[in-house]
């Protein structure tokens, strides 16, 4: 966990910049350089295709479907596996430099750049290149995925030779079942499908191509098309042909040093489960036209002038440390782009960036990333929601086959259906369930929209909280108990009462009540009646939440204190992550913490744990025995530290978050952008050290504080139609409401209102010095040193 | 569970007659005729190879290797699995009428009788056909898998044709690789491998042929070779011929009417992983040389003898019900049949008698076979004990891979490399290692065997001792916890301190310490010192049991009576076994028992449960949520239904037990027997029944009690170079001693000595009323009525 020695970019402020071309970083750059708008992602592979890491273009819930074998099979195991596949690649641009191919492996590179910028929403690319033969070119492109127009990227793509007259041969492809590398054989990686797309159709024009293909065993369609502008010198020829797995536009010229060759690439693709071949192919030609006439130019200024938009709500500044600034506005960026334009379609673990986890969704995006949505780009949170409800049938039939009642969301989904292998970390995670209605009672709260709680929200309220109904069950004593659940933490499973999934379901139940109430002839089509929300609230005000009194801190689930401890003394620090070195059955039984669990229940239901001294020794506790082996912790450990006043600890465990992929922490980033772990870094800005809290009141409250390093941070946000921003000095906050009516908000408990008049400014009150509680021996977050 | 529409067999006592041939019920016929000396296994195919449901001819421990496929992989998970082939078939006997294959599926079949001996150790089989053409001919053969020669196999074949002369042609041969079914997707259903073995030589002479294969991963050779004798009319011709998978003996005569046509086949097989091709094929030759020499009348004699021996002490006699009878002594049959010549190799769960269970050998090998064989063949019960020893390697290195001490056996194996692929059901399922540890105590206490506890015992007890003390650990009060385990209970899994488990597992670290005490040189050797055994004493002191004070009974494990009760009443009738239409996650977390599991620990270690108020409190309470879903566990609820007063429910537990495949109660005796519950019926009688229990101190008590049905059961047992007989009637029991020197016994708590002189008799006290316990709807056993 050391890093500034990997990390490929330089430190500024609205750019991401690769200064010359690192060959063994190439997947993590792909990664990072990734363009996508949620619908359409391209990861940041070469013009020219090769060398690369992951070649990957990929359209939001197009998968392939793949067995899923078990030695031992079971009831309710599914049988059917879904992976996000590489589609046509329409970025691919080679060049021929005379008679030798532009390939960086040969020859001599005089120079390399790459510059993703997070205002233009672009990458661009600038090389100079010495061919081995001695021909020196230029080579400059931009790429955008278009925000704006969700089916349609495109290219800048310029050469110019340097020193000498060359022949050029450029060959822009659409290339369908691209070669794949194969993976090492690590449980984070996902599968590979060799080949997975079928030749439906082809056809070329006069300045660009069209394929569609079909998956062979899910059977969706898809169609790629690009079209050119080609602008060079007289006597320059194009020439395009299409076949079964290729489309490729040849332009041929002769250039004398200083002429250029200059190549506008417009792409679109589409697909479909119901659409015809002609429909289809009618889309996206039409897509393609839309672009086309927009032009470069067009897209270039509609993409920057959405980002304006975007960002002048969601920055984040942050003075006193370049590095992290840089981090979370690249952060933020990622998070726009995995989910902006995904519209009613799920949004994966790494967005559109890479093939990690088969390009399934998790409950880390209602967790961490509609935590973040919700507030920067509320449209795009209610789609996530609206996605949920669309597979809500899925759900129900799900639960049905668990013998349950309500709707049982899958752990790990593409299209809806559960594609876990491996249910105690699967199917008993049941948690996702109230993570879901979770999301939904805060996206509710924060864009008050009452159309979507009618239409949206009860639904997957009511369903969940029929799950919780029939998932637990009171026991002798009348306390209601969900038995054999798995909560966050992936090292336990199968425990009973995890603090956290029972205060997470009894939001859920009291939350269908409420809503129900708020609407009742729409509940009563669901079949909701009094008795029924009776059962809610009474299991809600009945829930056990174990608490052990020896210790005096709530155990993660029932017996967890009396385990034994992890032996952290003994452990090789080159032995972790722990899964990879120890089997699941001692990891289960011991006291060994992969993810934040407790603390996680800490930062979801503060109400729950009585007062902050109760909180900061749960906090300790479990800061000890964390060893942070997911990306879906530091997050969470950094808000609740700085919830608990240890504001520095805080500060260390968000340069983890913020920088994952930037400083390829997990040692993965070559798989796609921790999408949750980034989102994750404004929530522990938010929620840590600006105390954000929108309660089940409708209240926003803040209370922040500053660690040391930081002179001072301000961040802006969506509340019920207004616009606020926050700015945190280490003295006294300002609040200054940007935009909407007047609201009431709270700052460290007392309650004020803004208005557009004028901002409020209010001190800070000092924090009670507290021990830094300690981490396993070698877990301790990197400490962070600001600047870069 | 009705079952006498299903039984395809007769009532006798030494017998077990199929009166005529039933092809629906082919699979299970072919298990229950199988025959075995637990080194060779024949199923009871038919002469001609067809029809038939599973072909089988196997050899203790000649397996293939095969992948064991993961959706999600994890550290530690097996990654090949064993399975038990089918070898080289050298019972097939083609038989040509004229020109019409002697198919039973065609023609007319006028009669047909099998029956297995139990006294003789054959199967003979007398058919009477017609052919299509009119030809009708008698075909009589009969079969046996020495007992003495432990290579051989023999069978005896003659045809007649009954009214017209035929010309016959009888093709005898070995054939490899033969076509297998395919079974249905049925996680209890073994894997098939197609065609495993490859061709190493093959010759043939004049009267028999030999082939030697090697399975094609595991690199195992085997070798099969047949001669023949053949008795029939002058002109009769003799032609042998071998290719790489066929050996064939053609006989062709021409027979009047009355005359016969006699085969003898001798059959020798062996396997080794070391040998040399030419070895291993001087090795069968020589085996069948010998069994030629014996001849037909000298191997049928030798086995009348040897079974004669065995069934002197293993005989039960039951006065009252004809049918438990003839199960009881079939089960006793089937079981010596599983592991007499087995010799250091392991016993299958299936014996050598179908595919099921991979032909891989569990805890119910030491639990349920080696308890009957301890008492009845002990040398067969050491060997198996000797193999556990010689797999120790491997449980140490298995041990060291899950971060443990000690041995930690595979929870099923063929080879001793762990084959489970479902850990939760697998490997954490610890309480193995204490199951082999209390068969070890078992057989020492029973067979006086001082060497054996020093050379074998006291290895295996300190491995498995070492085991348990570093899998618990000492909670903050000082008691020892076992921590995220699995029982015997397979609707249960990853609970805390299964009492089971604690309790076994304390037996064996106590057990450990002691015999070491014993042999201190010994122990010295295998590194053991004072401390050691000191801290395996303070752990047994300290171990912690479960208690429910609330409903006065012993959880199975902690927190489980606090579990939401099964709904057993909407639960359909055709709903079981449960894991078959329910997930493990709803099963895991609720109060069903598949087996017994606590109330296996009450058979196991009476001791730790107080008085007989206590037991029975805590069986009526397992009765009612224990569906019974395993074939291993009416035998413990018939022993301890006994135990705690309530006969006439022991008694139809014990018919289930019994009758288990005679009546096909589970559904898949076509798979092979289930050795484990028919020892478990021999159990059911004597520690149920005979109230048997021997003691820690090494006294053998009886208690014995007869339910209202049976007038008379009469059982032996060798005790410490004994040979014992126990007659018991309603009022009274006979104890004799048979051979060996006085000995000192207890009948219902009143200690006695036993001479050659004569026999003891006493009264059996009355028990006192007790009312019978529930069982699930639908879930209690099948109303045992005496008779058939």
């Amino acid at each position: 966990m050391s890093a500034p020695s990997r990390r490929p970019f330089t430190v500024e402020p609205w750019t991401v910049r690769e200064p010359e071309l690192d060959l063994e970083r190439l997947g993590q750059t792909e990664s990072v350089f990734a363009l996508s708008n949620g619908h359409l992602g391209l990861r940041g592979n070469l013009d020219e295709g090769e060398p690369n890491a992951i070649p990957g273009t990929y359209l939001n819930s197009y998968y392939e479907l793949r067995p899923l074998p078990y030695a031992e099979g079971g009831y309710g195991y599914p049988e059917s596996g879904q992976t996000m596949i590489n589609v046509t690649n329409g970025k691919l641009i080679r060049l021929m430099v005379d008679d030798e191919p532009f390939d960086l492996r040969y020859g001599e590179l005089r120079r390399h750049e790459r510059v993703l910028d997070l205002r233009s929403g672009t990458l661009t690319r600038d090389a100079e290149w010495v061919s081995p033969a001695g021909k020196a070119v230029r080579v400059r492109s931009e790429r955008l995925v278009s925000l704006t127009q969700r089916a349609v990227a495109a290219i800048d793509y310029r050469v110019t030779p340097l020193d000498a007259p060359v022949l050029l041969v450029v060959q822009s492809e659409l290339v369908a079942n691209e070669q794949q590398p194969r993976f090492v054989d690590d449980p984070r990686a996902s599968a590979v499908l060799a080949a997975p797309l079928a030749h439906e159709r082809h056809h070329a024009d006069a300045t660009g191509a069209t394929l569609l293909h079909r998956t062979k065993r899910s059977h969706l369609v898809m169609a790629a098309s690009m079209d050119h502008e080609v602008h060079g010198p007289a006597g320059l020829s194009v020439q395009c042909t299409a076949t079964e797995h290729l489309g490729r536009t040849s332009v041929i010229c002769r250039l004398e040093p200083g002429q250029e060759l200059r190549l506008v690439k417009y792409l679109a693709y589409g697909w479909s489960s119901q659409r015809s071949l002609s429909a289809l192919d009618d889309q996206v030609r039409a897509a393609l036209s839309a672009a086309h006439y927009t032009g470069w130019d067009g897209l270039s200024a509609e993409q920057r002038t959405y980002l304006d938009e975007f960002w002048s709500c969601a920055d984040v500044e942050i003075d006193g440390d370049a590095e992290l600034q840089q981090a979370v506005r690249c952060a933020l960026f990622h998070v726009m782009q995995a989910a902006v334009r995904a519209e009613r379609r799920p949004i994966p673990a790494k967005g559109l960036t890479g093939p990690g986890y088969d390009g399934h969704t998790f409950w880390d995006t209602e967790t961490f990333v509609l935590a973040v949505l919700t507030y920067l780009v509320p449209d795009a949170a209610g789609d996530a929601l609206r996605w949920r409800q669309s597979i809500l049938p899925l759900a129900v039939e799900r639960a049905a086959q668990l013998g349950l009642h309500g709707a049982a969301f899958p752990w790990r989904t593409i299209s809806g259906l559960e594609c876990s292998g491996y249910w105690p970390a699967g199917t008993a995670a049941f948690h996702i369930n109230a993570d879901i209605a979770d999301a939904v009672v805060r996206y509710v709260a924060a864009a008050a929209d009452t159309v979507f709680e009618r239409d949206v929200a009860l639904e997957l309220l009511v369903e969940t909280a029929r799950l919780w109904r029939s998932l637990g069950h009171h026991d002798a004593e009348g306390e209601f108990r969900i038995d054999g659940v798995t909560g966050p933490d992936e090292y336990s499973a199968l425990a009973d009462n995890n603090v956290y999934t029972n205060l997470m379901a009894r939001q859920n139940l009291r939350a269908a009540a409420e809503v129900a109430v708020r609407h009742p002839r729409t509940a009563a089509g669901l079949g909701v009646d009094s008795e029924e929300m009776a059962s809610w609230r009474d299991a809600a005000a009945a829930m056990r939440i174990p608490y052990d009194e020896k210790l005096s801190v709530h155990p993660q689930a029932e017996g967890f204190t009396d385990h034994a401890v992890w032996d952290f003394e003994d452990e090789p620090p080159g032995h972790y992550p722990l899964m990879l070195h120890h089997p699941y059955f001692d990891l289960y039984r011991k006291q060994v913490v992969k993810q934040a669990d407790l603390v996680l229940a800490m930062q979801m239901r503060p109400e729950a744990f009585g007062d902050l001294e109760q909180m900061d020794r749960n906090f300790a506790y479990y800061e000890r025995i964390t060893v942070r082996d997911s990306s879906l912790s530091a997050a969470t450990q950094s808000a609740m530290a700085a919830r608990t006043g240890h504001l520095d600890l805080a500060y260390d465990y968000l340069g983890e978050t913020a920088l994952i992929d930037l400083d390829d922490f997990a040692g993965n980033t070559d798989h796609g952008m921790h999408i949750a772990s980034l989102a994750g870094a404004w929530s522990a800005i938010v929620a840590g050290f600006g105390g954000m809290r929108a309660g089940p009141d409708d209240r926003l409250a803040f209370a922040p504080h500053l660690p040391t390093a930081l002179a001072r941070v301000s961040f802006g946000m969506h509340w019920r139609g207004r616009h606020l921003r926050v700015a945190i000095t280490p003295d006294e906050a300002e609040y200054r409401l940007l935009r909407g009516e007047q609201v009431r908000l709270a700052h460290h408990g007392e309650e004020f209102e803004l208005s557009g008049a004028e901002p409020q400014r209010r001190p800070i009150p000092p924090l009670p010095p507290r021990e830094r509680p300690e981490q396993p021996p070698g877990r301790a977050p990197v400490p962070r040193r600001p600047g870069g």
